[in-house]
């Protein structure tokens, strides 16, 4: 037990009974496989666990080094790259992982060389990843049976489909169903192009993240095929999805010391050792409640207190990151409290961090 | 020895080559220790061995664990703490690593908790932090008098002052000299104030950084007596430094590979897989040579080639980053290559990582 002021910083500080209360809610909506929780927003086995306590078992992943960790650590029974990579390595590794673990192992494909290279790998499982708007990866959804084709050749498995609405998770929430849905009917076409290619175990039709996982009414003719929702945040939340009308709270602050106080007519301002090393600042400045923070450097963050005083040095504040991903990646392990004001009880380590 | 169509991305690329011509360069304008390169920038022991080779012995360091990597490693024999901390188990490990390397550690001290901290965790020299406009962590000019005074009471040894201009580090090279010489007249009274405090044992001016090394003009009244200049980013650059008239070229990519292309009538673009968790984002987007960043996600930078061509997939593609501290926090590894084009024969770990 580490009480909060004793704890070395900066520190990523996570509040179990919010944790929870963000699971229960998330799977209260879509329970079971109806999400596939993506660990690439905290790379942490202990919340993935606390994931499959909630009743998920299916998971998507970001990085082989995920996959290959999330199998070895025997955590879910279904886990899914959703990314493509060409590293005959790392694919060889999740082809091992797979057939070490008995958990099931599928990586999204969207090209000849991308499925080539699967196979190649000893990997079974595929998802034909369709590109849906956003300008990333994904195949032209007209394009997909020809690789389920290929796929099917190789002697792979094709589960379905998958497509990332990912330009459209923070567009207002009066826009978003029709949106999505525009993103969905070319995901559904492209999965109903190729379903008679693999036959009974291509099922999946997998997109969605916490910005968007509540407009998949089951009663639309479109948004309803989407059978799961790839959702990370959720569990952790931070100033980006804080923004939105989503029903998840903060669970994870990175706990900072006031290491220095300048006090003078013109203004006063403290600094906290937390700073770029330590925050995802691509969503840009972090906040700290009641507070104005003006800019982070490499280890600090200089702030003002909104009534004008100033916390003491060696004071504890708490810093909400403006994207939760790229924060958690920069560090080593989440110190778990079991609600916000009580001690450290435990240290999960970040253990899926790099690639 | 790994050729780089082989190696693992997204991975830190370093041309040795290009690294000790940047070293030779700045030793040359600053030799032995009126430079204190900083550690902070690389986080690597391999580098700033490279930097003692160069000439220089006293290092700065933004965090107590990169005082106590140095110090266990041997490397440098004057390692100061430019930051303040209230950590009084890291303040007791920098003192244990004191003792038992025989390397002095001095840290940098702005109140009067941070001096009673220092002297009460057995440290035996410190630096006087002075505020000379950034605002972040030092003490009025005013203040540094009273400041030492106590520190010498406390038994401490004060060496001098410190104070960083970082505000100035981009400012038009025209203006540079006047506004740095504007900070450095507060912080040389500070000096001033309080030498006959301490001593002979104080001597040390310290201040800059990479983009201001250049003005400490010997002649000058003022910048003359500037006798140690903070420098890091100078070893490997960034396209922030890199906009600016540095004598100074790009030493370490961030390499990825092509995973995804996208053709099409409107537009044409491809995905690697170097993203936001492989690249610090508080400067904004990397840059491509000959091409177009769009934007970048957690593990995928889009972009298009600026004559309208795709890079194969399976490509390597180089990025520069826009700032370079914490892109390299990170990652684990720099791989080195002799020099552009070669073979990576050796991996530097980036050992002084973390707080």
């Amino acid at each position: 037990m580490v009480a909060l002021p004793e704890l070395p910083t900066p520190a990523l500080v996570l509040s179990l009974e919010v944790l929870e209360r963000n699971l229960a809610t998330m799977s209260a909506a879509r329970p079971g496989s109806r999400l596939r929780p993506h660990v690439k927003a905290h790379k942490c086995l202990g919340i993935a666990r606390r994931q499959v306590e909630a009743g998920h078992h299916s998971f998507t992943c970001a990085t082989p080094l995920e996959v290959v960790g999330m199998a070895r650590a025997g955590v879910g029974s279904d886990l899914l790259l959703a990314n493509e990579t060409v590293d005959s390595h790392r694919l060889a590794a999740m082809a091992a992982a797979e057939r070490e673990s008995g958990i099931t192992v599928t990586v999204a494909v969207d090209s000849t060389v991308t499925v080539d290279l699967a196979a190649a790998a000893g990997l079974r499982h595929v998802l034909i990843d369709v590109n849906v708007g956003l300008p990333r990866c994904g195949c032209a959804p007209e394009e997909a049976r020809s690789l389920a084709e290929r796929a099917q050749a190789a002697g792979l498995t094709v589960r379905g489909v998958m497509g990332y609405e990912g330009h459209l998770m923070t567009v207002p929430e009066e826009d978003k169903p029709r949106k999505v849905k525009a993103c969905m009917s070319s995901l559904v076409e492209a999965f109903d192009s190729l379903v008679d290619v693999t036959g009974e175990e291509c099922r999946i039709i997998s997109a969605g993240g916490t910005g968007t996982y509540h407009v998949f009414d089951n009663d639309d003719p479109v948004l309803g095929r989407i059978n799961e929702v790839q959702a990370g945040s959720y569990a952790l939340m931070d100033s980006s999805y804080g923004a939105q009308p989503l029903p998840f709270e903060q669970a994870l602050y990175v706990v900072g010391t006031a290491v220095s106080t300048t006090s003078r007519d013109s203004g006063s301002w403290a600094v906290i050792d937390v700073g770029l090393k330590s925050l995802g600042m691509d969503h840009g400045n972090p906040y700290i409640d009641e507070a104005t923070v003006w800019f982070c450097s490499d280890e600090h963050t200089t702030f003002s207190m909104n009534d004008g005083s100033l916390p003491a040095i060696g004071e504890r504040v708490a810093v909400r990151p403006a994207h939760i991903d790229p924060t958690i990646a920069l560090h080593a392990d989440i110190h778990v409290v079991p609600r916000w004001g009580e001690e450290v009880t435990e240290v999960w380590p970040v253990e899926l961090r790099h690639w």
